[in-house]
């Protein structure tokens, strides 16, 4: 079976950036399957990219290459990675874009050499794309580079107890407008309401049980709970964004 | 031959919504051959995504999976479905988005179970991925689903003879502002001028036969009559949408 | 090993059309890997499109075929083409979208005709999509149409000497703003400065050498000077666009 490489950047899909890595790939590994998974990150938010590649990686089969590349600091020192983790591979630069992944598996992480001539503003295509390919015809870790121990995590978003509440934050907010936060299913299985900017909420099961224009908050397909408006965007309506508390108060028992 | 499963949406390319489907296909359907079609329909609207997948859904080979999922509704009582239509599958919400495939097919419809554990959010995930993998995998439809005779059905648009007018509407307005209408060929053969919303304009061949800025009136790569500017936006333009009234008046013989 | 065929266009990714593309070669080519490249080229610029290809093509390998649609002219007097180029092939409008190819590469274009029915709006699905399959088959070019000499070139942006400075011009903005120009590597190498629009900039070495907010000139990843603005948009913040006269002043020795 062929190998999948699956691609998350934040290069649009206007310009030829994301063709080039393909062509570099279809080049470098004959038969390897590409699979978009998103190219609107928005530029240079790595913290979104992180989100995104959080909840896809753990979708897919073993063996296969997750390409990710967020990199507003390409050129810089910022090192270039390539991991494994879950059976699974990644190639991303060292800023973050791999916290969800390290957070969640054991990983080994190598720090990739820049090859002689790669351009210094698009490594995706002349350092991260050539060894996608490598991984995806079979080269292991140890082939690509010197295993470090120290890549960059983003700062975890805050989630904390405090008194009979449970502290977290918004980390996300989605295409329709959802504003998705790090307070865990596991963790507020016993909340009835949750405040986000000192606005309370009932935790309902999802935006089909409130009229249309009203705001719920629920389990997201992620775990985590969610605020969205029915047939509206959550995030203008209520004016939170990325960031904003939110905080989840345990049921008088 | 590996079996194709198409991938039309409202998910967007900035988050993983779209990847995580994409992860279960590979991981419940190695070796289909994923194809995006477009995940930036508006969000929430099905009459948009309905009209993409009726045009899209012909040009594929027998034993194509269309994996489609515009749904507004998840989490609500809306059922999931599958449907075997003209030697293709189909796998959607029942809210109407497959209603151009049952308007031109003899079609089979089940109602598909949701799964314990499934997100009430995610449906595309959960349940429509898993079952196009299924698909992919050479399932019959009978054994996902009960079989049922009544699926959402979007209301046709408005398309009847007064005098010697066929009256219809514009249907869609594309990516580049045509406004695009259901009176279709065969009835207009006939016309040689249209009116919409109270303007007249002749039936050209393309837009190519006019000035840039100006509007023509022509038949589609669709087979029904459509006004655009060339060069230009015929919803801005004009100033029409989705719902006006188009009017074709058949020649005096 | 299947044949790669890569698709560019202007049709966006809210509509059917690049999916009534993919269902046309999916038919007509099976098993044929086809890779998107860009969808959300601006609508009817042909000149961005010839950029992006002409960027990407050379990562792909021999018999890779590229579908390429920017047709603002569809249904006008305007040729159809297929071409040859560096063991690649390529099919579009004849209006200067491969004007790239033809400047990097000896190339043998032919002249394709227009079938019996195909829709005077969508030659992409009616014209192109059939033409890319037969290639992807392993159809000759001389199979498909006539041979041509004079294949439309888009008008080559300035590249001229003045007294000791190298005078050209911005040639496309990508997504993340940055201003891309045609001043070559190879003839800017002696440089220190660049003027853009009157305004000096050190030709540094990239974007991360400066602080955040301000701009910087570099060799870009295509080999020519770039402006960028490190975690902002040149265009935006300096106030230029593609045209923009650029001049890269030799070093005094």
């Amino acid at each position: 079976m062929s190998r999948i490489i699956t691609l998350l950047t934040d290069f649009g899909t206007a310009d030829g950036y994301v063709g080039e890595m393909k062509g570099k790939l279809s080049s470098l590994a004959p038969g390897a399957m590409l699979m978009d998974i998103a190219h609107d990150v928005p530029a240079g938010d790595v913290a979104a990219g992180c989100y995104a590649l959080g909840r896809v990686w753990r979708t897919f089969p073993a063996g296969t290459v997750h390409l990710a590349v967020v990199d507003p600091g390409v050129g810089s020192a910022r090192r270039a990675l390539a991991a494994e983790a879950g059976g699974q591979f990644f190639v991303a630069p060292d800023n973050g874009l791999l916290s969800d992944v390290f957070a969640s598996a054991a990983a080994v992480t190598v720090h990739l050499p820049v090859p002689q001539g790669a351009s210094r503003t698009f490594h995706g295509r002349d350092v991260f794309a050539p060894v996608a390919a490598r991984l995806a015809g079979g080269a292991r870790l140890a082939e690509l580079g010197e295993a470090i121990a120290d890549p960059v995590r983003l700062k975890p978003p805050v989630l904390e107890v405090e008194g009979s509440d449970l502290v977290g934050e918004v980390i996300h907010v989605d295409r329709f407008g959802t504003l998705i936060s790090n307070l865990p299913l596991e963790r507020v299985a016993r909340a009835a309401t949750v405040k986000l900017g000192g606005r309370g909420f009932q935790l309902g099961a999802t935006f089909a049980d409130v009229p249309p224009g009203e705001p719920v908050a629920f389990i997201g397909s992620g775990g985590t709970v969610e605020i969205a408006v029915r047939d509206g965007r959550a995030d203008v309506v209520l004016g939170f964004s990325r960031g904003t508390e939110i905080r989840a108060t345990a049921r008088r028992s």
